[in-house]
C-alpha cells in the first residue's frame, strides 16, 4: 500500500471558458510535486497552441494532440477515426501507471456523437491505479461521467468576449 | 501602434474548484507564446505550492506570494497589510508593461473585506498597457469588475469531493 492520496476523477463541463485552461492548471501543480503528467487531446490536433509550445520544453509532462482539429472542418469519418486512435492510446496511459496526472482534454466532445462508448471510460477509469488522477474536460458531460465522477466544476459562462466580436488571442485562448 | 492583440481582462469568479487553476492554465498558454507573465497571489503566502514549486524552474513567470495564507488563520491586521503591500506590487506591474499576463489571484478576497478599493483596482486596470491581459481569480467578484471585465465565467460547483471528507491533494488542489 502506498502512502499517497488516491487520485480523483474530476471533471470541468459547462458552457464557459476555463475548462481546458484548468486543466492545464492541474497540471502545473502535479509538475510542480514531479508527478508525471500526461495531456492527450482529443479534438485539438491541428492547431498551434500554447500549451503544445510550451510542453515542449517541460520534462515530465507527455503532450498528445491526437485529434483532428475541431470538427466543425474536415471529415466525420476522419475525425472519428482520430479519436478512437487517441482513445486507444488514453487508455494504454490508464493501465500502464506511469502517469500520476492524465488530462483527457475534450473527450466528451468524442463521446457524445458516439465515436467513443462512455461504458469503456468508465470501465478504464475504473480499473485505474489508485493514485492516478483524471482530468476531462469538454461541454456536455455525460451524466454518467459526472456520477463517476469525484469532482465535477460547470464553467458557466457568464460574459464573453466573442460576443461582441474578439477573436481567440494566442497566449490566452490557444 | 503594436500589431499585437489588445488584453483583456478575465475573470474567474463562482463557489467551484478551478479558477486559480485555470489562470495558472493561462500562464502554461502565454509561456508557450513566449510571453512574460506575473502571478500575485493575494491570500495563499503561506503554503507551499505546487505552482509555486513549479515557478521556480520557469524562466519568463515571476510568481509573488505575498499575501499572509488563508484569513481563517491569523490576526487580520496582518492579512491586511500583505494584501495591500501585495496591490502595492501588483499596481507596479500593471503599471510597468513588462508582463503580458497578469494574474491577481484571489483578489476579490482582498477587496471584498475593503482592504483595496474596488475603484483603484479598476483604474489600474483602465490605464495598463494596451497588450496586457489581466486574470483576476476569487470567489463573489464585485459587480463593478464584472462590469469592467470583457471575459466572465463563474465556476460553479456540481459536485466536490471535499463534501464527503476528502483533504486537498497535492498537486491536485495545491
Amino acid at each position: 500500500m502506498s502512502a499517497d492520496p488516491p487520485g480523483l476523477v474530476i471533471v470541468y463541463t459547462g458552457d464557459g471558458k476555463g475548462k481546458t485552461t484548468a486543466a492545464l492548471g492541474i497540471a502545473v501543480r502535479a509538475l510542480g510535486r514531479k508527478h508525471p503528467v500526461a495531456v492527450v487531446q482529443f479534438v485539438k490536433g491541428l492547431r498551434t497552441t500554447g500549451e503544445r509550445l510550451f510542453a515542449e520544453g517541460v520534462p515530465g509532462l507527455d503532450f498528445l494532440t491526437l485529434g483532428e482539429g475541431f470538427t466543425s472542418r474536415g471529415d466525420r469519418a476522419v475525425h472519428e477515426a482520430a479519436a478512437r486512435a487517441a482513445w486507444a492510446k488514453a487508455r494504454e496511459l490508464l493501465a500502464a501507471g506511469r502517469h500520476r496526472l492524465i488530462v483527457l482534454d475534450e473527450l466528451t466532445h468524442a463521446i457524445n456523437p458516439g465515436w467513443i462508448s462512455c461504458e469503456e471510460v468508465l470501465a478504464a477509469l475504473a480499473a485505474r491505479p489508485r493514485t492516478t488522477t483524471v482530468v476531462v474536460t469538454g461541454r456536455y458531460a455525460p451524466l454518467d461521467l459526472l456520477e463517476a465522477a469525484d469532482l465535477v466544476t460547470e464553467m458557466r459562462n457568464v460574459k464573453h468576449p466573442y460576443a461582441r466580436g474578439v477573436r481567440a488571442i494566442p497566449g490566452v485562448d490557444l
